[in-house]
């Protein structure tokens, strides 16, 4: 049995969402695909490696069976991992291979799992694997779609908003970058938080940009953002290189995800010379079977 | 006589004081001088050129003069100018040259205003010429100093603070940046609303930053105002190109003044090649008469 689930990025509200702000998350098209096949023992092959259950090589896939196994004990499965998502690019993959692995399982051993109860188990694969998370990423990757979050509440979109993902070539580390902004909040508080208030209103009013397809409005918010998070101290040189860039070329860019690194997303279809630049549409299916 | 009033540097908190947040501005060591001599008519000569009362080449010390004839009328006189400041540069030369002028003219006909006084005239004269005006501009040239704005609270912060002034070599129109902004503020009201409170924050938050010479705080301000100033669409290619030039020299600049061209200012003493760099002390003394 095959299963996919999609990666997703953040629109809006990175890093302010932290502090209690709104964010925009949507689902994408690139997806994590997980075959499940009976076997006496397991099995778990992917781009890492051929491995038993390794909670080092294939955290989020031992986790995932380990939690699975709560409900219906696993003696053996043979798990294939494949995905169009690059690793630790901001755009979800450890949250799509969970949820694709989970619902992978549910179809093999006929457990007829619901969404939500995918969710609850892949949310508790997060917490076991990074100790902490806020359960956004695998929410969007269960429910696919476009969310408002803390609350979440969805957003309709359509499928009219196509986006490219520029990779800079240099890993983000969220621990990191996190930590950065809370020593930022530490010594200039003030002014920190009215940052993440101007962040929060910028995901508010997306939410009428994106209905509309305002594009001229999705511009400047993708524009004002990113000098949020460069005021942050969230950017680096790839990235504003890389933004710069984009921005001669009339194009609104900002940081997707914690920065420092990791993935950069441009309104609209972007090649651009000497990076690995992905088209990737918005507001995608959820986890779902892939009939073969 | 000779009398002299000094320019001024918006540090932080340009645009948002309009829309009724704090700014911190502060007199300049770059100063106008006026020296008045009896005439049996009047005569103006300045860079500008030789004229009578001429509100059109000389508007504001024809208007000067004009307002100070309520109190002393003044059949003739010969005004000679010259200044330090470079015009339309946003280093207030405007108001320095209309309080130096009212000195002067308080001095030859020995009115012995005070400098209440010959702020109330500057102000009236600001009025006349512009129809608007916040009244910052010849309060700072009269009294001198370093002052948060719009409550005219004194900061004490000595004489230990250099900045260098960087001309773009662009007239900044500060009508059409204002409007600019309103335009924004139209279209993203709350978005606008929030990037000025933050706006509001960093002029509140130097005030400690200014008296504890913590430069590593006021580094963090001035980038900060900058990235919100370019988040109101007040910086252009001009101005992103000479701060990107210092901040690559590790330097934190920012617009000062109305943007779309004019001037930035740089922490410390910098020279950069290729522009007019004007190294300037800052907390200047106000209008004072010039002993020869």
């Amino acid at each position: 049995m095959i299963a996919s689930a999609p990666g997703k990025v953040i629109l809006f509200g990175e890093h302010a969402v932290v502090y209690g702000r709104h964010a925009v998350v949507s689902a994408i098209n690139l997806r994590c695909y997980a075959k499940a096949e009976k076997a006496s023992d397991i099995t778990i092959e992917s781009p890492l490696g051929k491995t038993s259950l390794d909670f080092k090589v294939h955290p989020y896939v031992s986790y995932a069976i380990k939690r699975f196994s709560e409900i219906r004990p696993v003696k053996g499965v043979y798990l294939k991992i494949w995905s169009d998502i690059p690793i630790a690019s901001g755009l979800g993959s450890s949250s799509a291979v969970t949820v694709a692995v989970l619902k992978s399982l549910d179809l093999l051993f006929e457990t007829n799992l619901s969404n939500e109860e995918i969710f609850e188990l892949a949310r508790k694969v997060e917490l076991d694997v990074q100790g902490i998370g806020s359960g956004t990423d695998p929410f969007v990757s269960t429910f696919g779609g476009t969310w408002l979050i803390p609350e979440r509440e969805r957003i309709d979109i359509g499928d009219y908003l196509d986006l490219t993902v520029i990779y800079t070539g240099k890993a983000s580390i969220t621990s990191d970058m996190v930590r950065k902004v809370a020593n930022l909040r530490e010594m200039y508080g003030d002014v920190i938080e009215r940052i993440f208030d101007a962040i929060d209103s910028i995901s508010l009013r997306s939410i009428s940009a994106l209905k509309d397809r305002d594009f001229e409005a999705l511009s400047f918010l993708v524009r004002t953002n990113q000098l949020l998070l460069k005021a942050l101290g969230v950017s680096c040189r790839e990235i504003d290189e890389i933004v710069n860039k984009l921005e001669n070329l009339g194009i609104p860019a900002k940081i997707t995800g914690a920065g420092g690194g990791g993935s950069v997303i441009a309104l609209g279809s972007v090649d651009l010379d000497g990076y690995k630049c992905l088209s990737v549409s918005l507001n995608a299916e959820g986890v779902r079977e892939e009939k073969v």
